[in-house]
């Protein structure tokens, strides 16, 4: 269900709606749109009374929302949904395209501040880079936890560089959140249920990954979870999924950019390191993800991929970046963006 | 790494090989087998010296596992696992079937105990019944929690089957673990590590389900994780995986039981219900599954299907479940099984 | 279209329906059943008129079918397809599993008797060997052609196996039809329309394996091709698809069997050696294929499996051939099936 | 096996080298290269002796090639392989990106004029449209046949364009030979060996589509098919795989193309129509095709695509066409490519 306000509505119009539905026992969600606001209402508890809604001061129409995801879809925001940082120029979702960049895992200080400065250098406004790392087997390098967080922090600080890095349970949460501008939830953790409403509940931008064989359907439906909670500023991330295909690790799935921007008001970006697992490929799917509308890419840089401890084979040299930087400049004005 | 006792080994060698493999800095996993003990070495701080573990009294020889997953591993133990339930006759993993029923949720205590009831007497050994749902939108029913687990303590007191069911998270853990005999990890948490290893602590024995577009090697590794925590008695589950078919809502993979079994000693149990998401298909499939040497079934009854809150579709009736044990009675034997 | 006649309706009654719908430019299909003949109507240019077909004697009432695949489906042949080999007690789609059994390609004389003879003896009715093969590469072995051909229908007379052998194109289909009493269409070839007519107007059994990718729907449209051209003798056949499982070559999709079963009269066998690419895998998805309800089992038997010029790594020996015989006549009666 | 010849080997010495070789019974492929002629060497009939080649006068080294395709890989031939049209400037794998368009099929002059009138005017070199169509089912819309190949004749003479257009069959495949320029192989047949070899006798272009599941090895190995019986003009076309993915028709696999690039030298196009089914979907990913590198763009056009006869729903308005080209010759350059 969704109240949509007049385009006079006053805050006082508004925000009684909200208190009248937060007294039937649902939950509000007031989007404000560059015409009128529109509020959300979600909750399991069955049907909510249409009629009295609508006698409310300020409401222009009641809208049954029939799709599964609510908060998420265009249906309830029109506008694009643009994450800004305070203190800062940069956004995601906007006409400028965000570039994430950084290596895997964050090893030491001086690996992290020599690929920081290296990408900065050449434009990037995030600095990714996993402190504690979800790994498929146990006895592998999992992540420096508080001490890599410390790091990035550093980083921010030396290179104003904003911080994206992954929070891969309710435990790590509030450190990470500590210290991230934007928190990453991971590929295996997309229908981690419990981690999404928790991450709902936080105030930082959250950057969700498609899960391995996520529907678009599925991958909605998870930022919805997040939304329901109260947390709208969520980027999706498309990364690959898995298929028979056998030249790629993965394989990217660039038609899921077109197809969110129909349904969602969401930002998407696209990760063509994890979306390949091959070094070569990742500039051409780079340019291609930005050709085809995404609104900005996540890749992983390494100044030494040879001897990274995780991710080397798909991690690009500081100067194919460089490259892939100058090529996606040439591309954007043709989607109407802009690379800042 | 593998350190193998001479058959002779007395309880004090073993515990002194323990204890020395603790002082290097690694996890010693005494792994009991029929002719002797092998003693598992795990940790992920780089290489251990062989050389004065083989001259360690009782020690038969070191071995260098090479397969990235080791506990689960036959080399480190060639007898298959077989789980029991101290006061029962069930086992997992041994001659008699694991016959695992119930519905997906449980709704109320009159429909748990009214499928109990039939599910009992047709022969289960094993309740199960959802708790906690991790449900694909935040708006759909999410399981009756504690209430849920309260009315299947009494399903185990009136009845004597043993109760499955899943934890979703590390918050519901201990709660879950206060009343499961069998600690369920969904498809959807195969991949959250730190549920593993949370779970890995428990001692309980853990059903865990394959996830919906794990390899055999992830779902090997996801066990591994669990028992590099301690916890060995580790249950797997196929349960279909995503592909591109239409005529299932997932793809049945039995050819993974036979794969188990060469590579681990661990049992595996096939759920035809969420592997094939249609009724009519579950009693093929269950015969299916007990013919390609499955060590038990997980099904889903319902005594009224049409009415369930949750996977009415997929869930057979009480009648079924009868013919169901029937016709796998006359096929167990061909695989050296029984039905009890 | 359906006309569906009268329980009484004589010969001559169905034949002038017949010669009407040829007469309006249509096809008839005329399909005696256990009570009564119905007439499936066929061609593609456009809408039949109703009315006049109702009105002619005999016939009973005149169903619209929906469905994109007529002939194949059950509305239009409710009884199950039994195919009979005249001269022989062997059938496929009765309640004798059919079994299938031989190299993958004839190599010599002595090679394909000495497997016929174990095969024979072990209880196959039918012989399958490769004379033409559909090889990945053009410079591997394409079979002996010609003196394959020569070879089998010396194995027919010396061990009284019906002959299974693969038709690769519409040029080599006359000598396969000479010499075979099923001509196979490779998985490759399930979508080589131009050979699914011509294959139609033999009038040999068909036996269409599943292409690689294909879905429900499509094997059986590609089944509706060949017996639109009046070819009813039609048996499908799994072989496994491709998906990113990686522990088998194939995955062998077990629940198509009760698929196939709801919609169409027609048989449908199931080759685990395709199926799975692993010899140790044949005989446990063997089993596992008759207690889902398939109507007989396809299997690659070699002699020296490590010498075969083609897919020895899925042929079974002998031996194991005779142990799975055993083992599925078992597994038959809980299926109401039997091995003859 | 590849002979590679010296920089100033005489035509006489590489006729010689090529005699030599049918000598012994084997099949030479003479490729000449910016620098130098490399000859191929096919047959399956086992190993041929490397050193009398060696010896042969012109002859620089012979060297053994391992991977499964020869005359495919940039092993035997470095440079790309670049089309061209006698009597017109329009290449395919050379600095010009290829456009072919038109619709899916040829229903009628009239709408072949209308498409082709359009998208001549928009910069396209090449027409494509269906005249033998391979549809799931066989009650379909099969194609005008022969009528749509002289139509097809007429809109070269009309506006310059070059035909391309597919061969079902080997008993279509001389007639569409006299129509088309390019013949094409669709993606069902891409492992219709018989119809690869009797293209691969013909001495038009040949457009070969992946098929619905084929990995790169399999799409190259259908290529070298072609190559091995005389015809090198081959050019690779992606047109989607099948995936779990439901939000398009099939899954674009743009990686495909650098995968292509690096291992042969072969062309490769992209069709966007085909490759995501959904016609708002179609010119976004036309634009990240050639952002990835591809050599051209085939794509479906229809004048009116609500009464498509085929493929409607995938076809785009010809003044989405002429978008689609804007944007693309703005993107060109980035790859070093042009739009002529």
């Amino acid at each position: 269900m969704l109240v949509v306000m007049k385009a006079q509505a006053t805050p006082e119009q508004i925000n009684a709606v909200c208190e009248h539905i937060e007294k039937l026992g649902f939950r509000p969600h007031p989007m404000p749109g560059a015409q009128r606001t529109a509020v959300g209402i979600t909750g399991n508890q069955g049907q909510i009374d249409q009629g009295n809604l609508e006698e409310l001061s300020g409401v222009a129409e009641v809208i049954r929302v029939t799709k599964p995801y609510k908060l998420v879809s265009r249906d309830v925001k029109e506008e694009d949904t643009v994450i800004s940082f305070p203190g800062t120029n940069a956004t995601i979702g906007g006409r400028d395209l965000a570039i994430v960049a950084g290596p895997c895992s964050i090893e030491s200080r001086e690996q992290a501040f020599a690929v920081a400065e290296q990408i900065a250098a050449a434009g990037a406004q995030f600095f990714r880079g996993g402190a504690y790392k979800p790994r498929t087997s146990p006895y592998m390098f999992q992540g420096l936890g508080e001490q890599a967080l410390i790091i990035m922090a550093e980083v921010r600080d030396r290179f104003g560089l904003r911080i994206v890095t992954e929070a891969m349970d309710t435990e790590n949460l509030d450190l990470v959140a500590d210290y991230a501008d934007v928190i990453q939830i991971g590929a295996r953790n997309m229908q981690n249920y419990t981690l999404l409403k928790a991450v709902g509940r936080k105030r930082q931008p959250v950057l969700l990954k498609r899960g391995m064989s996520a529907t678009l359907d599925e991958l909605l439906m998870a930022a919805e979870y997040i939304m329901s909670e109260g947390n709208y500023q969520v980027i999706l991330c498309e990364r690959g999924v898995r298929t028979f295909i056998d030249h790629t690790r993965n394989t990217l799935d660039l038609s899921i950019v077109p197809a969110v921007h129909r349904l969602s008001h969401l930002p998407i970006l696209v990760d063509p390191s994890h979306g390949t697992g091959k070094r070569n490929k990742v500039v051409p799917l780079a340019r291609a993800a930005v050709a085809v509308g995404a609104d900005g890419l996540m890749v992983e840089v390494h100044d030494q991929p040879d001897k990274a401890l995780s991710d080397g084979a798909q991690s690009i040299y500081p100067e194919q970046f460089v490259q892939m930087m100058d090529e996606i400049t040439q591309i954007a004005p043709v989607v109407h963006r802009n690379v800042p």
